[in-house]
């Protein structure tokens, strides 16, 4: 059974419980979240031990942090480094987006070793199935497709993102309105060309129930990607992205009514000003499902510091209501990340996250923002590295320029504000 | 002459045509501004080929970036090594708060070496001579506070950081609601401590009219600092800190009765939530005088990364009417920056002014990422590098894993969206 038939019938798993007393929500507000689809929580049926993420309206902000081979980086051992490396950054779920390789034992290897849900695009492998199979990607079937998702399925993957509001008619809109860049999704540009080559409907999209039957039999979390996402702040907000996520507001009701979990992904790059009427927009549109952005990024000038364009985006984006974070790396339309960018990536998420959680009350979020404020107000330097979002960090610098431990910083020594006051309380 | 006084007369100074034509603004436009005291332009009176800035409405957004000595860090050729990467960086101006050292060499040397404003905070030195002459801060006397601010004037300092609205009244609001931590600002600090030791008035409120003669004389702007700035967020927008806003619009009126430039100082740390009001009253409060604000930092938890806390508080503020955002580097409430750390803080906050220019639709902001989107539309490499915030950063990344220069990056590979969509089109 899945987790909504569970729930339905009375039967509560170990898992929610937990989410309950980690995030300090109400079971029974948490039940009705969960039930009415405003809260989903990603699990393979056949995955046991991993640490569930709530996502969804009244939970903290969760963030995901993608890895994954591409034909030209391959090597699965850095992967699983980088893997290690965003679990021990906290980051909540993680995503494998690989596209060269080996992509079953990278992806089997990937779920085997990771303790948090991990999600992928289906999509991918059956693009590269068909370049193997027919020679490329536009000779794809909807067989490839299907077993694609079938074969994920079977491996475990937690969620799955899936480009279904790719559809004929928000094409047309594309083509339509224009854009300075059209298509950015990978799997949306898979689906776009295939569609236009082959004059076809998306099957994902025609056959949206055959695929809620795979969802369910896994009890997989869908995540519906926005394939028309804009790839540049001045695409922002078109006719072609609303377009699209109108269908999936569609597709939203459908995978409720068949008891699958779903969210929503959107963009992107979306410039600070708009931030608030997307997560608006989405959420009305979907009926409150979760909102997971990419980003968004909010100015496109800065290649080599995305994860702060992603930051100061997703800080906002998530105190409007966006409830899941997709990180952003340093390499962010450069190149793959490398094993320090994800690390790099994460935190910047996390920040963000926490920064919304304060700004959207989160139940418990200010607390650490208290106790690190109390250890600073009395200068203790230790407790401040302890409570900091990256203790070695936090400790490096200190170290590098401060030889006493229980005194003000080299910033200010005497004068140090803080001195200063204590002189006179005492 | 002073500015204002100046073009009262209709005289208009090349380096305010300058600023008109560089930012797109209608000089006439920009006078009214200047007269009526919503943009300030800081420039001493004997300091000549400086890059002038103009700060304020309807401007795009202008970024501080703070260096100086401190007791445990007193090397003058380190100091000028910040100012050289600063400028580099693109900041629009510099504080020297030194307190370590010879305060007086150093600032002489940090005015002679930098081409754009340069503030300085003249409590520090009085504080400092105190403490020569007297053994103690608080044995300062008003002499010495105003024999140091002569002192700065007459090397050419643009601007100051003058904290006259920490009153008598103003501690009294913090003493009885309490706060986390009480004073953070380190001239509020040493103001406070001394009005309390001395059970006296503060003389830079007491004695404003002496102050506005010496600004007047060399045409300084003052920058009234927020002395009861909140420490934590948890002490943001409390009473001592709004009864101090109210003091501090006093006094704008009045520095704009002596025709002098002023702006004013604000937080310091703010949760995501309460940006908004904090800018809109200040600008309310001070009657539209150009606000400046440190950060702000949205969440206490991030030391080591508070160029990212700053980044996104930064360009909220910006975005809702901060004109002036000084920068916070990844050292913030550890110690020092190092000369990496100001090269940081000064590209993080860079960013945050660019997508509030974008945001707020400051003339011709958009455009430079437009022009980076063009060049990603066609994967030219080469453009999106000389495009970007720091090219360095940018190239080197992309070198790292790329061997290809006119087709997709590492990231994609053949699955490249663009490469995909192209296709298409051709």
């Amino acid at each position: 059974m899945s987790l909504i038939e569970n729930l339905k019938e009375g039967c509560i798993p170990s898992e929610i419980k937990k989410i309950a007393l980690n995030e300090k929500i109400d079971i029974n507000i948490l039940l009705e979240k969960i039930l009415s689809g405003r809260i989903v929580v990603p699990k393979n049926k056949i995955r046991s031990d991993i640490f569930c993420a709530g996502i969804g309206e009244g939970l903290s902000t969760k963030i995901n942090a993608n890895i994954g081979t591409s034909e030209r980086s391959s090597d699965i051992d850095k992967e699983l480094k980088k893997l290690s490396v965003l679990v021990k950054a906290k980051a909540d779920a993680v995503m494998d987006l690989s596209t060269g390789g080996d992509l079953d034992t990278t992806r089997q290897e990937i779920i085997k070793h990771s303790p948090i849900p991990v999600g992928t695009v289906p999509i991918y492998q059956a693009a590269a199935r068909a370049k193997e199979k027919h020679g490329s990607f536009e000779k794809m079937t909807k067989e490839d497709i299907f077993e694609s998702i079938e074969r994920h399925a079977a491996d475990g993957a937690d969620f799955m993102t899936i480009h279904a509001g790719v559809t004929l008619s928000t094409l047309e809109k594309l083509e339509r309105d224009g854009r300075i860049i059209g298509i950015v999704s990978r799997g949306g540009a898979i689906l776009a060309n295939w569609m236009i080559q082959n004059d076809k409907e998306n099957p994902l999209y025609q056959e949206f129930d055959r695929l809620l039957e795979i969802t369910s039999e896994y009890d997989i979390t869908l995540s519906l990607g926005d394939g028309l996402r804009p790839g540049c702040i001045a695409d922002a907000t078109d006719k072609a992205q609303i377009q699209e996520l109108i269908i999936l507001g569609e597709l939203v009701k459908r995978a409720r009514e068949a008891s699958v979990q779903v969210m929503v992904e959107g963009p992107g790059h979306i410039p600070v000003n708009q931030i608030y009427e997307n997560i608006k927009m989405a959420k009305e549109l979907c009926d409150g499902a979760p909102f997971y952005v990419l980003g968004p990024i909010v100015t496109d000038v800065a290649p080599g510091y995305d994860h702060i364009t992603a930051a100061i985006g997703g800080a906002l984006a998530a105190s409007y209501g966006a409830d899941f974070l997709c990180y952003v790396t340093p390499s962010e339309h450069l190149g793959l990340p490398s094993v320090d960018d994800v690390r790099e990536g994460v935190i910047a998420s996390k920040i963000a996250a926490h920064a919304a959680d304060v700004a959207k009350g989160v139940s418990g979020a200010s607390d650490w923002d208290l106790k690190m404020a109390k250890a600073r107000s009395v200068l203790d330097w230790e407790k401040q590295i302890e409570l900091s979002v990256d203790p070695e960090k936090s400790k490096k610098i200190f170290k590098r320029n401060n030889l006493i431990e229980d005194g003000p910083c080299s910033m200010c020594g005497d004068y140090c504000s803080i001195k200063m006051m204590d002189c006179i309380k005492t």
